[in-house]
């Protein structure tokens, strides 16, 4: 029986580390010469499967391949595609299956979130639902942190550790400002429905930062943040503020919707953070600096968590292995045994518990007040963004590397998405 | 004769190796026993000098001093607080004086930018006009990089790094998304009125980014811009564009200032980074995102140039030496005698030439178009970011001093600014 082939891809918003989990894929494949023939990389993700855009990672050199593991963003391009259900759009299904069977593709490596988890989930029930047999495996990426199941998820520990280090720096420098100038400043951070990046933020409380989080979890409350804030600039001279891009008011409505009109009156779409500086400005009168960090959080592999670059390659690795023992519809988890030491292990779970499922920040996470991180909380975090994996640099800027990412040669009709 | 005491602060913006040059400041002292008592630094800048808020470095330990060289912020906290003119203000003058004469001090260094070089010249005056003697010495400072004669200032050289290094991550990451969703990625930086902080995000161009940088030395172009955005997009799928904090129209104003208005009339300060990609979206409906990193950059201590850290530990401790053999009304500057291999030294400018001048980026380091740099630009700015120079991390994040900061005792009555 010639071996099949792998279909990899990348799915939703890349992260620090999506591409170690794309090396751990790569290499677990390599190391087993003669089970899987070779891996074909969706170019743009499941676009890629749809229209026979598929690389051929066979001419990648293993030095290019090892260097994706210090290489953030997606190396084969992402996208932003959910499959429909099989009943609405059973066309898409039966498209996925001629390429599969053109390219001899047996296993399907997909790499994203909760959307994504979906889309392998329904990829993963083919088999049973059109007759054609694939092995379908979801590999767990998300700087949102909110897969079920899993410990953590592979892209969190990075922007956790960018979010709580550029959080410190910041507040060093508004501290330093303080006297005569700059009392507040806000940094609004990712996350979506889930506040664990903003609870990022909020350690450094434990450097003696006076820090007011806001996460999503916590319905916003302007009268008791403002009075917050201006306890912390009356004891401590100024604060810092984190707020979480998902942060509602009461009335339901993102703190980012203010209703602002520009000289066209087109509606002008800010960010939460100037939004919460200037309703400081406006109630308390102290001078703020904001920042939102944007693409700049997910996409900093320059400060990347070694943990997470260790278990992005591990659930890639072990994505394959999975693969190889038989498993369908599975994604492989980050196990906690022990947080002190912290002690960790790959597991898998059932894609059935996964897709669709947003794990949110615990009450206990938070402490009383709505405005910061318990104890419960750091042990989790502290872990996740231990150690340090820095790239290599060359005139002074990071070393990434860029793929050739040759096609596959086509051997179906066109198709329109 | 009893060696006398010198007096140190920081001012203006602060950042990520202000605390470098403090250090090479204090350590020189310390090296010549018996020459300079005690470095006295001024909480808060000037103002410690004004309230007599002294701080004494003498119990500071050498170890939390050596510390200083990878903290980023103003350890002794910084001040916007620009001396008037010697006619306008003698009280405050005078006041100097009775400070200066209470704790016998006859150095006077002062860290900061270009409103701060012209405080240290009225300082280095007072022998002349008020008949005390003191020796001035000015220690450059900014991330703007806009003082004169010194070939670059402490401070730009890591926010350059840090510019360059998160300009071309995020370029990744919206290369990735540009398929089916974003295909712009503003990135706003500061610069003040001078473009030197945009030109290291326009670095990327050299690892093939599509990126536009919108310099505050040419004046913006709207219809030319978006043709510009346009045609990356159609031809690299994506653009990447850098916008300085400077940059005007052609009627003066700053892209930041729309005339927004909040629900209740107010007025709206956004930054010049959504303004742009709002401005992309409405004229060629691409989906966008913006990062305004804001202090980040300036604070980024975990991503220092080495070349940066190096020559702020050196102008801190030339301003010694030159103090000690007699010079006043001086300020230590960066030479470089050599691009290729990167050789410097450090000199000496009069402060007479430097306070109140701001140098520009050369129309020669701006492409013809206005959007790029030249390679008469790449070889300034390479060697200023070259080197990394990573600080201790301890359960994941910098391990950043904070010092003692113990006030020396007062002897004189209380001051009001």
């Amino acid at each position: 029986m010639t071996a099949k082939n792998a279909f990899y891809a990348q799915s939703g918003g890349v992260t620090a580390v999506i591409n170690a989990s794309a090396c751990g894929v790569i290499e677990a494949v390599r190391r087993h010469p003669g089970r899987i023939a070779n891996v074909y990389a969706g170019r743009n993700g499941i676009i890629g499967a749809l229209t026979e855009d598929l690389i051929d990672t066979n001419q990648e050199s293993d030095v290019d391949i090892a260097a994706l593991r210090h290489t953030p963003s997606g190396a084969f391009g992402s996208c932003r595609y959910k499959l429909k259900g099989l009943d609405a759009n059973k066309r898409e299904y039966e498209r996925l299956i001629e390429v599969f069977k053109a390219h001899n593709i047996g296993y399907f490596f997909y790499n994203g979130g909760g959307d994504s988890a979906d889309t392998c989930f329904k990829v993963s029930q083919l088999s049973e639902t059109m007759g054609y047999p694939v092995q379908a495996i979801h590999v767990p990426k998300t700087v949102d942190n909110d897969l079920p199941i899993t410990d953590n998820c592979p892209g969190f520990g990075s922007v956790a550790k960018y979010i709580a280090t550029s959080t410190l720096e910041a507040s060093f420098d508004v501290h330093s400002m303080a006297k005569t100038s700059t009392k507040i400043f806000v940094i609004e951070v990712m996350g979506r429905h889930a506040g664990w990046i903003a609870a990022a933020g909020a350690l450094v409380a434990d450097h003696n930062i006076p820090v007011i989080t806001l996460f999503p979890e916590i319905k916003f409350d302007q009268d008791a943040f403002l009075k917050a804030v201006k306890n912390n600039v009356e004891n401590y001279g100024y604060s810092t503020v984190v707020v979480s891009e998902g942060c509602r008011r009461p009335n339901g409505k993102f703190l980012a919707e203010q209703g602002l009109k520009d000289a066209f009156g087109h509606a002008q779409l800010g960010g939460a953070a100037p939004v919460v500086a200037n309703m400081i400005k406006q109630a308390l009168g102290y001078k703020y600096h904001w920042a939102v960090a944007d693409y700049l959080q997910r996409a900093a592999r320059h400060l990347a968590s070694k943990t997470d670059v260790d278990q992005a390659y591990a659930v890639g690795q072990k994505a394959v292995e999975l693969a190889l023992a038989g498993h369908n519809s599975v994604m492989p988890t980050v196990v906690r045994t022990s947080s002190r030491p912290y002690i960790w292990e790959i597991g898998h779970a059932p894609l059935s518990q996964v897709a669709n499922v947003e794990k949110f920040m615990p009450r206990d996470f938070i402490t009383s007040d709505g405005y910061g991180i318990t104890n419960l909380c750091r042990e989790y975090l502290y872990p996740l963004i231990e150690g340090e994996d820095y790239p290599p640099f060359e005139r002074g800027m990071p070393k990434y590397t860029t793929l050739k990412n040759i096609a596959v040669p086509r051997k179906l009709e066109e198709f329109s998405l």
